[in-house]
This record gives structure tokens, sequence and C-alpha cells, in this order.
């Protein structure tokens, strides 16, 4: 029997429901949806990080990575990344600020589905990511 | 080698397609996208636990969960969830009964990605789960 | 410590931004969200199969099997399909040719999710895979 284990990162505000930034059971881990929000300020509602799509973007991986990170692993380790967008337009600016960002994986990097859907208002990106450790 | 094997609950319909409602490999178990379909019937085409959000809602964890237990597995087991709904106004209203249902839950809960997509007409929610058995 | 490795079929374009068309570790594999595009051919751009659905599902179905076949992987193997289409009154075509395609399928077929979402102008499915080795 391996246990579950809530991933909570330090910087991360409470789910707003019944749900965790990242469980880890044996050597899977499992990242949900993070979006561009700011280190959380104790009493403070979330603050999304700003309204254009490179603030959002960067903030957003730096909150998947943190939730690896509380869980043991690293972006080395992700197998899948899925990238949420609002609008086709921005396919080619996401694609740039990622490139950049995972510039210097030395792995393999994960495989990544990329689609258009809604989002609560004012959120451009949503990410996801699932890692397996080991 | 571990036989991969389709899970079918006694409640459901036989899937529209080539695709099996659940399937288990060793100790990975993945619940295809449930939605809100009451028990099936025989000879009777699927219909829809009502046309409210909370109707929909519960039927589809009730879904979900028929799957998880034909398969061995319990919402304790469950590393991911994905909420698929079609409007953001649904949002608040989806949270608090998945708070309400989640209430006992003794593990750590799952981590949890909520989209807004498109669904056949008629259904408002829709959620697929990834289990490690433990 | 297990090995991540990235899976680049022949039939492949380079990937447009970090990412891998498929990865392997362990006996877990993960195939990136394909679309319709024919075979590569080296320095051109991508060609989409063709417009209608019938075109890019079959095509779609051809990449997912690639990247499944180069990472030492079969269709038996899968656990998990997310289909995403662009139209609702595209489900019953894709379904009937996803019929025909899975028809010899020994073992148990892959749980599935299809939902609607927005792709790159042209495109009118996307889809991706979880497989489990045994």
């Amino acid at each position: 029997m391996t246990a579950k284990t809530a991933i909570t990162p330090a910087t991360h505000t409470t789910p707003p429901a019944k749900f965790s930034h990242g469980v880890r059971k044996g050597n899977i881990l499992q990242v949900a949806g993070q979006v561009g929000f700011l280190p959380a300020v104790p009493g403070q509602p979330p603050t999304v990080a700003g309204p254009t799509l490179r603030e959002q973007t960067l903030q957003t991986l730096a909150n998947v990575r943190s939730v690896l990170e509380a869980g043991g692993a690293t972006w080395e380790d992700v197998m899948m990344l899925r990238v949420y967008l609002t609008d086709t337009a921005h396919f080619a600016e996401m694609n740039a600020l990622y490139n950049d960002y995972f510039a210097d994986l030395k792995e393999a990097p994960a495989a990544r589905t990329t689609v258009y859907v809604g989002l609560p208002e004012g959120l451009l990106i949503e990410i996801d990511a699932l890692a397996v450790l080991g």
C-alpha cells in the first residue's frame, strides 16, 4: 500500500474546492491545472500576475514548477503538459515563451497537447502536468 | 505481462463506439469521460438525469464512482479529475456540489483541472478520472 | 533511475516547440496531441491530409499509431484516448470512422473522452493517448 499525498507549495493559495494542487502516489505525480496567480498572500484573494499572455504564461509555468518541486520532481520528470489557451492567436507567443523557458532542459521534453477552451474571466492560460519520477 | 481489462459497470450503457467506460492495467485505472446519464435501461437510449447542473453533476460523479468501484478502486485512489463544463457561470455551483460530495474523503483529494468546452446538446458537465491503486 | 526517452517517428516533423511527439519512461508512454498532418517532407511546412473529417481522423489515428510503435507500444496498450473535435456535428462520423479503425482490436479498447474545443485553423480533430506497456 502506497499512500497518496497532497502537494501544497508554500506559494499557493488553498484550493477553492476539495481538490489538491498536486498529488503523488508512488512514482506518479499529477499537477492540477495551474493558472497565472501570484504567490498567495494570506487573507487575500488570488491575484493574477498581469493581463498579458507573457505574464500569465511565465507565472503559470512557475506555479507548475512549484508543485513539481514540492512533490520531489523536476521538469525533467514531466511526461505530459496540457496547455489550455483561450485564443488561437496566442499560440505563437506562448510557444516562444515556452521554448525560452525550457531551453536548458537536459532530458527529453514532455509531450504536449495545446487546445483552445474557455477559462474564468481574465485568465488566458492554464497548464496541468503528469510526471513519472524515478 | 499484465492484462488490460475493460470495466463496464452494471449501471452503464454499452459505449456508442469501440471504447471502454474504464480500463485497468496493473495498478493504473483510467475512467473514460462520464456524463449525467441515468443507469442504463436495456433497449432504451441513454437518458440524462435532468436538465439542471445539480442533477447532472451528482449523476456524473455517481457514474465515475461506478467505474472506479467496478475496477476495484475508490475515490481515495483518484489522482486526477478533469471536469469539463460548458458555461463559466456554472463554476461556483459545481464547486459547491463537489465539495459536499467529497466532504468525507479521508485521503488527499485528487488534483483537478476544470475547463470550459463544448459538449453534446443537453449535457452540462463531463468528468474523467485517473486512479492509481495502492 | 529509469531514463525518459523522447519518441520521434520518422514520419513526423520536428515539433514547432520544445516538446516531444511522445515520451516513454519505464512502462508509461504518453503520446502528445496529434493532428492530421501527412508524413513530414524535409524542408516543407506540415501539410494537413485534407479538408475532410474523414481524411484528418484517419491521418491523426495513423500519427498516434506511429508514435506508439516508435515507442514500442501498440493500440492494445492504450489506456486513454482524448479526442478533441471542433464541431459537435462531427461526432457521429468520427465515431463511425473510429469503430471501423478499431474493429480488429483484441484487447479491451481504451477509455475515451471526447470534447469540443478550438484548434488552429483548418484542423478538425486532435487526439492524444496514454499507454501502459505490459
